[in-house]
């Protein structure tokens, strides 16, 4: 932290579409072709942004989504600190080999962090990051440093506390994560988003979880659609949750095109709004 | 065929790029910063489209690259009537789950024709499309058919030969594509490009392949960039190798951010020009 005083943070939501996007292919609905940006919706990651004790701008993402190239692009992406994994389905993995352009302008590896099921998974799809030497070309492929994590042990990285929590997206356990400031005397500005829960693909909250998710002033909640889903939260589903956790103020993500931003955002209940590509929550200061 | 005299015929370049894309992320270079649209290069994929003898549209995709779903909405994609594909590295095959979206549209499953080696790295890539059954949840996965293909064994598809050649990619054996009228009395109009050859992730061409190169309207052909590259023709050896098949229009594509289209393609030999996202050869009459 520079003034020794706050942390800045700043919270993107990188995309918040379900994993076919929105529009879909070979659609031709009203919100498919819509002219309002907030209903074009890349696949759902996220990024968290501070900067550590050394004044150092550190970025973290949240799974690494088909469409990391765009994302990184639009918000000219220089850095990647840390890749946490909520869970191994195509619409949140299948970006990774994007960031070897980050190891190429950082110079350095990236650590990843992952449950043992996710990072099976990982090494499956992605065997020439992680078995190099088996390749047939001594080809151009991420430097990732895989790091084995545990529903209820937080990480500390650059200040900051990240918890893995247990969610369910249908009968697969999968993860969520909330965020804190390690030290909460170093709070952010006013805006500060933290304490911050990301909880996408989710369909059902276990009791253990629940403990973990009061006193947010944000909760970022899966809320696919309006008829019932076997593997989502729909809208009623999800704005019931977020009125039982309570946060200051709730995000909706992985929407499908059956969402229509300006109609849906706008018959919410109060401190709940649907999220979109590219909404920043907290303010970020120094910037590489 | 309308008419039953032609058949109608359109090559679209989905996109023209290397693996990470132009821009590439984290990057400043006058390229990368390049107003010029065809300095934007998605990863490469192409399609093929034609009119069949029942008058029914049809879609061939050439490998199906990380930007697929972004290349099928500037298309406006409808179907897909089949797929091709030359080698299992990322940028030619991440795309394959967004195919999904055809099968739900079209009501129907779709061919894959890839070799041995090829469709054993899609079926462990994608192991939730081909054993469902252990998918956790039943959710929404593409229908794919699965064709083996051989080198030298054209495939007959909706009044079109699609034969397999082998490149080499490296160290590494993969496919490229020669396009005939499987009715050679049925060309298309003045514009069809057939015969044509899609050669793209190439560094050496083996002794049996050139034989299949020739009587070509147009080749499609790797170009990386000016230096030297292990598993990619340069712009040298690009050049030199077109003049050497000596096709009657020949478009470069895989192109890094080393390439500025409007300098490069000035410089090139008359027949010779740098390929674009979006560029299309031939005409289609008729679209779904």
């Amino acid at each position: 932290m520079r003034a020794g005083q706050s942390q800045p943070i700043r919270w993107t939501i990188l995309g918040s579409g379900t994993s076919a996007g929105v529009p879909i292919i070979g659609c031709r609905c009203a919100v498919c072709r819509s002219d309002d940006p907030r209903d074009r919706r890349l696949r759902c990651s996220s990024s968290l942004e501070t900067v550590d004790a050394e004044g150092q701008h550190r970025l973290i993402l949240f799974d690494t989504s088909p469409d990391l190239r765009e994302q990184a692009l639009r918000h000219e992406m220089m850095r990647c600190d840390g890749i946490f994994f909520t869970h191994h389905h195509v619409d949140h993995l299948w970006g990774l080999d994007e960031v070897r352009r980050f190891n190429a302008v950082m110079g350095e590896g990236i650590d990843i962090y992952a449950e043992d099921s996710m990072m099976r998974n990982i090494r499956r799809v992605y065997p020439h990051i992680f078995e190099r030497e088996q390749n047939t070309n001594d080809s151009f492929v991420a430097t990732l440093q895989p790091n084995r994590i545990v529903v209820g042990e937080a990480v500390e990285l650059f200040g900051l506390l990240i918890e893995p929590l247990r969610f369910l997206h249908g009968r697969l356990p999968i993860l969520g994560f909330r965020v804190d400031h390690a030290d909460a005397n170093l709070r952010g500005g006013a805006d500060d988003p933290l304490p911050l829960a990301y909880c996408t693909d989710v369909s059902a909250i276990p009791p253990e979880t629940w403990g973990r998710l009061t006193g947010l002033k944000t909760l970022i909640l899966d809320m696919l659609r309006p008829r019932h889903h076997p593997t989502h939260f729909n809208v009623d589903q999800a704005v019931a949750t977020a009125d039982q956790i309570g946060a200051t103020a709730t995000y909706f993500i992985h929407m499908t095109h059956d969402v229509c931003h300006a109609e849906l955002d706008a018959e919410l209940p109060a401190g709940m709004s649907l999220g979109f590509d590219g909404l920043q929550l907290g303010t970020l200061p120094v910037a590489d």
